[in-house]
């Protein structure tokens, strides 16, 4: 696999730690070639928009970036641009891993007043998961749910499924990358094998051309028909992503187009650990939207891999690892009070706070994330669906 | 090349005979196992129309065929059928080889009555001839008036291009062949390389999937929106299409579709002679639609390859070698009448009739054809165009 970094594996399709350790990001960057997002940016961030960056700006969830310094220096002279996210619809109920990059897209949407285009690959699942072609895009639309939910601006968004959607100007594009890049150039980036069949060979132009704002001339058309083509794209994406985003940036300027900027996440942890992503085969992984307290309750307490000693002599006098603490991580992605973590951290690092406290804090803030986003989800309607969804103009999405 | 037999080679986009000598059409049947189109075949076609045979019928232009007679037996059942024809748009102007297919299809639609779609493929064109997407889509248009004019019933008949039809349904049945053809199977069947790019290895499915009806829901689905899949199509081209034939027949069964049937056709020789398909780089290798008297009269006298002898004498002795005879191919696809033929074919080729007398009937019925297809196409408006290419059920093509 061309993802392989010292037996390290990173693609959109599988993310594999080394020896079953950590994911090693420094490497990953460096294989990559993309750029670390300093705090230098994040302060920029703050300052251009007059907010406090968001818990996984300033807590390094999103860690890398390409060309997002570029976005800022648009957006300082009174520019603009779009955001473009995704998420390919396999399973009925999201995870918490799965609502990282939207919590942290309706963030951006609302700190640059933005317009914003979700794509739900059905088409992907039915190619790789084998789904059922109407599956596939009932499974979109109960995740298109789950998206909005989020909280996401109507005035400014657009959901789109490949199966409804792909066709036209979004055809065109697709060609006009497809025939910029070969067999062996996918076999590169991505590790296909000839005996792949051909709809996943021919799948990466479908993630690309959401890059360019001309695949959506219903949105970004002038008055004259005409799409600004200089118009920049920010996508905000897990770090597995790269690939596709890399192959786009290098066809972009082939076909007279702008490379999309990116800004990158770190990967949502198992509750087993710190070494990849979350298994969608193992339920007790990873925590659901849909999951009840009892559920989150025996999940955390049960599973949720624990840096502290082996008993509470020990733990009183070494204290808990928090590197590899997973209570401690979640913590830091969900918990958005700095003291409180900071806290917590200090206390249970030294020992004076056990591990059954720390996972009694993140019961009840997991507890509050999920109810709210339940709450938030009994409320979309169908109706609010095909709004989502429905191929019109958004006459404000710059104001 | 997979297409490759002793050197000759078939393929969508490449024609060569051995050694620059004629196709040989026995070793492509067997190589393709497709089956010889026979007598019996003709007759039957006769008898279930209730018309004579169209002349590339019973003059063997089309000659080998897939599963025709299982049409027939369903037509003779009371069962009905649709039709499935295309043509890449590479050029302005159709040449009479480019017309071929389009007046056998005429005739199938009116001797039985159904329904056809007709793709122009302005996609591939820009996948392989480098076209931008725009002038192919223009010359879709373009090449579209010079199909209507052949004169197809405007209640039966359905024009798409990809570029404006590709999405729904369609890319739903081009996802599911693509799911069954791996990059080995399109090196096998195509001769793509890895060098390709993924725009070629992308764009079979996009030519399979017109074969079902589903990928037309508007015309084939009944009043509850549901396609009868068990709709026969057949399909007449050239025999170079094949490939893409032969692997839609491989997949259809495994996607719950019928295979499609086919109908075959050699390929209309170059002025210069039989040993392929004629060269769009040398305009002086066919006769074109937009071709004036003059330039009809200067072609055939000047590049008529001809199977005459090079003194009167030898004429007179030997006869004509009817075999390599370009004119007297010519007149055997467009002198419908069958005894005139075998006249100039008794008489020319015993030597009493010279080269330059059936050059001079050749003139003329190419001439009358050529001016009644420009007649034709100047009454096709963009109005016209626009109406056979509307999304628009057609209520009474089976009728």
């Amino acid at each position: 696999m061309a993802e392989d970094v010292d037996s390290q594996v990173v693609n959109p399709w599988e993310v594999t730690a080394k020896d079953g350790g950590k994911i090693d990001y420094d490497k990953l960057i460096e294989k990559f070639g993309c750029q670390r997002l300093s705090d230098d940016i994040v302060q920029r961030v703050e300052r251009l928009t007059g907010r406090p960056a968001h818990v996984f700006l300033r807590r390094g969830v999103f860690f890398a970036h390409r060309d997002f310094n570029e976005i800022l220096d648009l957006y300082e002279r009174g520019e603009k641009f779009y955001l473009y996210t995704g998420r390919g619809p396999s399973s009925e109920a999201l995870h918490l891993g799965h609502l990282v990059p939207f919590m942290f897209t309706k963030y951006l949407q609302d700190a640059f007043k933005v317009p914003l285009v979700i794509q739900l690959t059905d088409d992907e699942k039915c190619m790789w998961k084998n789904l059922a072609v109407e599956e596939s895009k009932r499974l979109a639309r109960e995740n298109a749910k789950d998206i909005i939910a989020c909280g996401f601006d109507i005035t400014r968004t657009f959901i789109f499924s490949d199966f409804n959607y792909l066709g036209g100007a979004f055809y065109e594009n697709m060609v006009k990358v497809a025939n910029c890049v070969t067999f062996n150039k996918v076999v590169g980036i991505f590790g296909f094998t000839p005996e792949d069949h051909i709809g996943k060979i021919s799948f990466p132009p479908v993630q690309a051309v959401p890059s360019f704002p001309s695949s959506f001339p219903h949105i970004f058309s002038d008055k004259n028909n005409k799409v600004n083509n200089n118009l920049r794209c920010l996508i905000p994406c897990a770090i597995d992503q790269d690939p596709y985003f890399r192959m786009t940036r290098d066809v972009a300027p082939r076909i007279g187009y702008q490379k999309p900027s990116l800004i990158e996440s770190s990967f949502f942890p198992a509750l087993q650990g710190e070494n990849g992503k979350m298994s969608a085969s193992d339920p007790n992984s990873a925590i659901y939207v849909t999951d009840s307290l009892k559920d989150i309750k025996n999940k955390v307490n049960r599973y949720a891999f624990s840096g502290g000693q082996d008993s509470i002599e020990n733990h009183r006098k070494f204290g808990a690892n928090l590197e590899v603490d997973i209570p401690i991580k979640y913590l830091s992605f969900f918990l958005d009070d700095d003291p409180e973590l900071e806290h917590i951290k200090e206390e249970y690092g030294s020992g004076r706070m056990l591990t059954g406290q720390v996972k009694a804090r993140l019961i009840e803030v997991l507890l509050e994330l999920v109810e709210r986003h339940r709450k938030a989800r009994a409320l979309v309607t169908d109706e609010m669906v095909d709004a989502f969804m429905a191929v019109r103009p958004l006459p404000y999405m710059f104001s």
